[in-house]
This record gives structure tokens, sequence and C-alpha cells, in this order.
């Protein structure tokens, strides 16, 4: 019997031993080179973890969602950057309620998005610091060009319960120039224009080894570098043997010599494709792939068309993108030395509001 | 102020007047047929919906997972089929205890499977029901042919504490003929060997109305047609106005006149493509496509290349596939008359052992 054949299957592993080596290289690295690092508890969604990052050198934690930050407030953090644009009066008064709690700043990328925290936060003794999103080149939220990210600033300092707290962006893939080309330009605009420039802060696990190419960057948020995964591996960012997390499945069917069935479905995985094609690489099977999966099934062929494999065999994978497998379970099994050492709960899973 | 305003988003809403009338008449359709109706609960996940199924006429309940049978079990249900191959000593342990409290089958597709259960349950004075699993098609799980099916019911039926219960099948898309031909074949080779077939189950929403085309068929598992969802509209299996799940989002952001972005990201909408293009259907904006996926951010654009959407703006949508939607959220809002009449617990919800 080996550390892991009494555990139920599927299920997900946590290796702290590995989590914790990739915590203090990130941080190494970032202190290193003068970055602060802010670590995004997305992908690990647990108040321990969050708690190790800290205890290793973290500012503070970032969190996506209004009911990450009031998860993690409850367990007493006390600096969140909450890079979502806040809008509508029900997400407004909870922002409130934790801004008069903890040091919390959001961001924002519009005036509407600006006008709506400056009608909720009026109180000039007690501002909301606000960061302004800046798109430099994923194509999701963010002010489209510089001269954009300085009138937003003006418009934050302009209102008398907000303070402007910066400049955020998350990057595109290899973006780290781009970054440092759209920030430096806007921080000279607000230096021009006499507005302080507390922060600059970028993001992403695919180029955090470059944080340092970007040097108007003064606050790295992290996310999926604590666990790493195959998307991770398959950029040449990490090794196998630095993925932290990984899902244990149990073969359920053999029906034919080419394919096997095992019970990590989408609902374990998630369909998640990361532009990788499967769902996931099985350790110590490099001939394997995951080929299709259904909410409860996941189908397994092999490279030579022999899957070689019989009904209670246990795999390993590591999945296409950590993030999104965190949120699918309460739980996750812990490990140190390679055994099971107890749960950890996913405190902040579920939380889409 | 509509009666959705107040909602916080994203937000999965339920309305239960349509899903009622999707259980009605699909009920009435089976039992127009003579066909008995066991709905799969895996896309709901919610004991007060599989209630309503039972109300309307259904045998007994369909659940994919053991974790979903014990709540159901909880909840009063007493006639449970588990089309899942039970593996491994937790397992069966758990199946044990299901079993000494209601009537509970299962499925088989090997050997492998059938001799653990077989190992599990002894007593030839309460046997397990044992299914024989088929593959008609779908490449999933199944015995490959109709002789395999005969065999393994012989394998059931010898073992003291098994009762062969009769064949089951998952099918692929249009596969009704596929299920006539393969699931007759084995039913005269099972009558020619003199054992009894209690019953031919098979399952599916996209050829859920084509069910009667496969005489030999004595039971229908459909899950996804209490909801309906964007891939059955596209197959053309229901209307929009047949979708009884939808997912209420807010525009976050709109960067650019060709793009906004919603608070509605893969950790409620999931990325499972369902073999189509884009992430839900917006209702009333059928010029809007949902093409990228963040965990919390959906990306929008419009056909025409202008979006016409505002910040705070709120958006409905049908996503392709209801079932794994109903498993990203703890609960969903129910509406009566279009308007929030409480919530629904998704008891089942993340169930995956």
């Amino acid at each position: 019997m080996g550390p892991l054949d009494t555990l139920d299957t599927p299920c997900v592993l946590v290796d702290l031993d590995v989590a914790d080596a990739n915590i203090v290289r990130h941080q190494a690295y970032l202190t290193a080179h003068g970055i602060a690092a802010r670590p995004h508890i997305k992908t690990h969604k647990t108040v321990d973890l969050a708690r190790a990052q800290m205890a290793a050198g973290a500012v503070g934690i970032t969190c996506q969602k209004l009911g990450e930050a009031e998860v993690m407030a409850d367990a007493g953090f006390t600096d969140i950057l909450l890079t979502y644009n806040i809008v509508g009066a029900p997400k407004l008064a909870r922002l409130m309620a934790l801004h008069a709690r903890i040091a919390i700043a959001v961001v924002a990328d519009s005036a509407a998005v600006v006008d709506g925290l400056a009608a909720a936060s009026r109180d000039p003794a007690r501002p909301l610091t606000v960061l302004v999103e800046c798109d430099t080149g994923a194509r999701r939220c963010g002010v489209a060009d510089p001269g954009l990210a300085l009138a937003l600033a003006h418009r934050i300092q302009a209102a008398p319960g907000l303070a402007f707290g910066g400049l955020m962006t998350y990057p595109p893939n290899g973006g780290t120039a781009a970054v440092e080309a759209f920030m430096a330009e806007a921080k000279a605009l607000l230096d021009a224009a006499g507005l302080l420039c507390p922060r600059v802060t970028s993001g992403g696990s695919p180029d955090m080894w470059r944080a340092h190419e970007a040097p108007v960057v003064s606050e790295y948020r992290a996310g999926t570098y604590i666990y790493n995964d195959r998307s991770l591996v398959e950029r040449g960012v990490c090794d196998w043997a630095d993925c932290a997390l990984t899902v244990l499945a149990t073969v359920v069917s053999v029906p034919a010599q080419d394919r096997a069935v095992i019970d990590a479905g989408s609902k374990v995985l998630t369909t998640d494709p990361m532009g990788l094609t499967g769902h996931g690489h099985v350790l110590g099977r490099p001939d394997l792939a995951i080929d299709r999966l259904s909410e409860e099934h996941g189908c397994v062929q092999a490279s030579d068309g022999a899957v070689r494999l019989s009904v209670g065999q246990r795999l390993r994978i590591v999945p296409n993108h950590v993030c999104v497998v965190s949120n699918m379970v309460d739980r996750v099994v812990a490990l140190r030395d390679g055994a099971p050492v107890g749960e950890l709960a996913i405190a902040a899973r579920g939380r889409v509001t």
C-alpha cells in the first residue's frame, strides 16, 4: 500500500512541500529585484496558504471578487487589493463594509465605475483607494491608452472620498515589454501632471520570472505560481516536479485496449483548455492523453494505441489550469513528504459575487 | 425597476414555471409511449426539483455519483439508479450502506467491477441489483458488443449477493437506432439463455423525443430536459423560451466600442464548449457573442462590431450546458411569474466521489 492508496477518488492533492518551495522561490526573486509580492489567492482560495504567502514576505494579497475578499478579511487579512470593477448597489455596500474594517483597494477602468465608487465612498477622512486598470494587451478590462489612465486618475483624485492608488494591469502572456511601455508612459504623464502614483502593479504567473524586465512595476501579483500547472510546464516556466496540485483518479473502465475511463471528469479537471490539447498530464505516463471529458468521466488514450491500464489502477494528473480546479472542490488533501497530513478547506470556493 | 434588478450578479436563475412545464411535457411523452421516466438529477442536483420529477410520475431517479445518491437518499428518495462503475473499498462500503437503506441499483461493464460488487454484496436474501452498461456508440464506458453483455449478465447472476437488473446505455447523440440494434440483440441473447432482463434503460436529452423509436427501451433517463440549454436549442430540441436556467450578469467594463466585459466568467458559465462557438446565448441580443472567458470575466463581442452596452447593464444568458453550471454555485434563485420567490440549495453540488 502506498500512502495515497486509502484516499477515495477523485481527489485533489496539494503537496505542501512543493507549494512552500514555490512560494519561497518567487518571493526571493521579487525581493531580490525590489518588487513587492501581492499573491493572488484565486488560485488556492485557502486561508492557510494565504498565510504562508504572507509569512514568506508578501505585502498583502490580491482577490478577484468581493466574496473572496470577505472570506480573507474574516480570516484576519488586513491588506487586500481587489482587482475588479465594483459595480452596482449590493456590491458597493459590501465594499464599503470591507473598507470600514481593513485596508482594501479596488480598481476602475471607466468614469462609470469611478463615479459609482465616488458615490459610495464620501468620507475625505477615510478615502477609498482606487487604482486605474490599464489594458497592456490582454484585451479584457482596462483603459486603452496612457492618456485615458491619466484622465481617470484625475477623476479619482477629484472625488472627495477616493484616493488615487496607482496603476494596475493584468498583462497578456509574453507582455512584459508592453507593460513597461504602457505603464512608464502613463507614469510619466502622472508625474508631469503632479499626480503621485503610489504603485504600479502587474501580475501573471506565465511571465513571473521576467517581472524585473519591467522596472516601472513596483508590485507583482502572481497566483498560479504557488501550485504551477500543465500550462506553465508547457510554457517552460517550471517542471513537473514543481507542480504542487494534482488530481488523483481511479480507472473505472477499460472497455477497449485503446481506451480507459477514469473517475475524474470536468467536475474536477474542468474543461478549461488553456490552449492545450487534452485535459491534463498523467504523471509517469507521458504516453497517455486525457482526450475527452464528461462530467464524471475522463477518457484516456495512449499515443501507441495501447493504454495498458486496468480497473482500479490510479493515475495522478497535473491539470491544465489549477486555479479552476481549486474552485471545484470544498477541500483538498494536504501532503507532507508525499503522504496525507490532513485537509485544507477551500474557504473562498464558489464566491462568484 | 424590474423584478430581477435587486439581485446581485452573477447569479443563476431557475424559472420554475418553465422547469415544471419541461418536466410535465417529457413525462407525458414517455407515459404515452409506455416508457418509465427515471430523470437524472445531475442536471439540477436539487432535492425540490427531484421531488417535482417524482410527483410528475417518475419511477425513481438517476444519480451519477455515490455522493449524489447519498444526498438524495438522505432527502427521502428510495429508488435510485446509480449509472456508474463503483470501484474501490471506500465506495463499495458507501454503496452497501445505501443498499441497506434504499432500493439502489448500479451498473458494471467489466468482470473486475462485477467481482468487486460481488465481494461487497454477499447476502442472497438482499441481493444488490446490477445492470450491464452497454456502449451503443458513445465510446465512453460500456461493453462493446451484445455477447459481452450476456457474459457479464451471467457473471452477475452467478454471484450470490448480486441480481442481474437489465441493460443500461448512455447513447451518442443521434444514437436511437444504434440503441435499438444493440439492446434488442443483447435482450434476444438473454432471452435465449433464459436470463430475465427486468429493464432496458437508455437516456440523454438530445434524443429525448425519439425514445419511442427504440421500442426495446423500457426506461428513459433524461437530465438536461428539465432546464434545457443552448446546446439543445442549437440542435432543435427546444426553443429559447423552454430554457429554465439562465445566468444573470452585469456589464462591468466597456473598454472599446467592439468589446464589453461581464462579471460572469468560467466560474459560472464554465468553459464546456458542447461543440459550440462561444460561451452562451444572450437572450434578446442574438448579435452578441461571449467569445472569451476567464474565471471572473466574460468578453462580449457583437456581430456588427458595436456592442452597444454600458457599464451596469444586465444580460441574461442561456449557458451552453446547464448541468455543469448547476455544479458551480451553492444556490440558485427560483423564479415564478418571472420574479424571484426564493432560493434553491444545490444540495448535491460538488459531490465528485
